[in-house]
């Protein structure tokens, strides 16, 4: 199960997705329309043109770099080019590391983050650490779905953790973007990057652009070795063209796209958890683009808002969570105030804040 | 090594890949363009609707059909689902083939084709079959480089031997469509084409419509168990909006491209060999879009083409080819001219037929 599904249900407005409620960006709709020109060619098999930008933009050599038809293509192959014998992945996580392990015949052991710690990895994830010493861990920053931020320090010192026994951390960083806090990014500090043995940045720019339909994922790896036999693990022309100029587009767009997404996200994640929190529900802290919630009442939020045409994420098949959890997206504000007039109606009170 | 790399060169003419001549149909064109207004939308996780138009056309169930990002992602889904000991290529064959077998850990046994046979795989073939039992076999209908074709009986006379040891084989029909010669597809008879046990038909719609740079590949499985597997080996969201659009809109394409489309073809394809004849090459029998040739010169025929902004396939990385083999698309009538009257150049020659 993910976020998305329109496909099955007649919809008004999704939640269930959590993409850049501004949409996307006039550059890249422009390369995106000048892309289909080229469509009559085959992509760059090395992808150069885009490595070599994303290496620029983030201060390393191409070599370090790998494209992906979105994250989830990377995910997989990263797990077969490091064939580890076991895995570490924190409860509540994406679906995603569990189903490319599962693929590569590993089965996690897993390590449930508490509510009560706002799902925030602490030091007991450390001793989990060292005590499982598992061959791959990946941790997404902020997490998902509960938004909670981990610090760039905690990463690195995990990072070299895992170094003792030749383990790979991959910070899986595709929300990071729209929550503003890039200075806790594994790469804000690219020495510092380098300097860990195995050390993988996972990013996207499907929710920081508003381009899931595209498929633009991408990967930085502190070691070129590893980042060559992932390479391996990937189809050739993996990147289509429209893809490779949609993301050479994403890199050109001006820093003021992000800071009003940043902006408004904040203020509307804030009114959102009010509104939440006003109606009886629990909303847990997050730095995310999209809200973790807890519905204190029996009532399958899910279908009744499905019922209204809104689809919103039941979290009920996450690992570590269960029935009466939801992740809603923030949208544009008078979507947001749609959601909230539903949900009022549904706890049967007034509006919040009207 | 592949063609079509002409990220690397200047070029004007791309003999290298072997698209269809014709490009584009009007209505794919359309599809994709229409496809972007869903690029804020992730794609269908089933892929539903291209699956179940393929399952129309291919009169199979869609549990029997996979899609995905170019059948170059298919190919080693495929074999990392099966999980061979060993695998069975002819050679010369597509190295993708190898490439996804590498990825896996295998190194296959190799049956060389005998250029005196046509490059075909004849009752030699079938006995090597039984010797060296490989748990997965890939063959090219029609094959390249060489475009020789072979008879479905000979294919599904060869999936009969490999069930006996539980073995798979993988027939590539990308080139299929643009032969004109569907009879000979392992899937012109679907009745036929499911009772072998594990029959794979692999395709794409890359070369038909002359869409490489959209990545929209495709297989129909005689095992719909071999199918799940393999489902399970390729990342989620693999096919992304404008490639699902896309697809359908080719399977709406009137015949009439595909009738014009191989009319075209054939009519150059002889005009193409018989000008190589005159110029004292080798060509060999060809039923593809493609022309494999020895150049009896010694001269290094792709530099000289590529110093004048021609790009042909030099075939000496293939395994069982060697320096002298080149193979070049069926283009347009005036692209092909020129192609000859600089073959002719070079050869020293008066232009063949002028």
């Amino acid at each position: 199960m993910h976020g998305g599904n329109i496909y099955d249900n007649r919809i008004r407005l999704d939640f269930s997705v959590s993409i850049n409620p501004l949409g996307i960006p006039e550059e890249v709709e422009r390369a995106l329309s000048a892309s289909l020109c080229h469509a009559d060619c085959y992509p760059d098999p090395e992808n150069r043109a885009l490595r070599d930008a994303l290496a620029e933009r983030f201060h390393l050599t191409p070599g370090k770099i790998l494209v992906g038809n979105g994250a989830s293509e990377l995910i997989p192959a990263i797990v077969r080019a490091v064939q580890p014998k076991s895995a570490l992945l924190v409860s509540p996580s994406f679906s995603g590391y569990e189903r490319a392990l599962a693929a590569a015949g590993i089965t996690p052991c897993l390590f449930p983050l508490k509510e009560e710690q706002g799902f925030v990895p602490g030091e007991d994830f450390l001793v989990a650490l060292e005590r499982e010493k598992p061959g791959i861990v990946f941790l997404a920053n902020p997490a998902n779905p509960s938004g909670a931020l981990t610090k760039r320090r905690f990463l690195l010192a995990a990072a070299d953790l895992l170094a003792a026994w030749d383990g790979v951390l991959v910070c899986d960083e595709c929300f990071l973007a729209l929550s503003g806090r890039k200075e806790e990014s594994v790469l804000a500090k690219p020495e510092e990057f380098l300097k860990r043995a195995n050390l993988v940045m996972l990013n996207a720019f499907t929710k920081t652009f508003a381009i899931p339909g595209i498929r633009i994922g991408f990967a930085a790896f502190s070691s070129e070795e590893l980042a060559e036999k992932t390479a391996l693990q990937l189809p050739e022309w993996n990147l289509s063209v429209p893809a490779e100029e949609a993301g050479l587009a994403c890199l050109s767009v001006p820093d003021s796209y992000l800071k009003d997404s940043v902006t408004l996200i904040r203020r509307e994640r804030a009114a959102l958890a009010k509104a939440l929190t006003d109606l009886g529900a629990s909303a847990y802290p997050s730095e995310g683009n999209f809200l973790l919630f807890r519905w204190n009442r029996d009532q399958d939020l899910y279908q009744i808002l499905l019922d209204q045409g809104i689809l919103i994420r039941d979290c009920r098949d996450y690992r570590g969570l269960s029935k009466g959890y939801y992740r809603i997206a923030v949208r544009r504000k008078e979507e947001n105030a749609e959601l909230i007039r539903c949900l009022a109606g549904i706890a049967g009170k007034g509006i919040p804040g009207a």
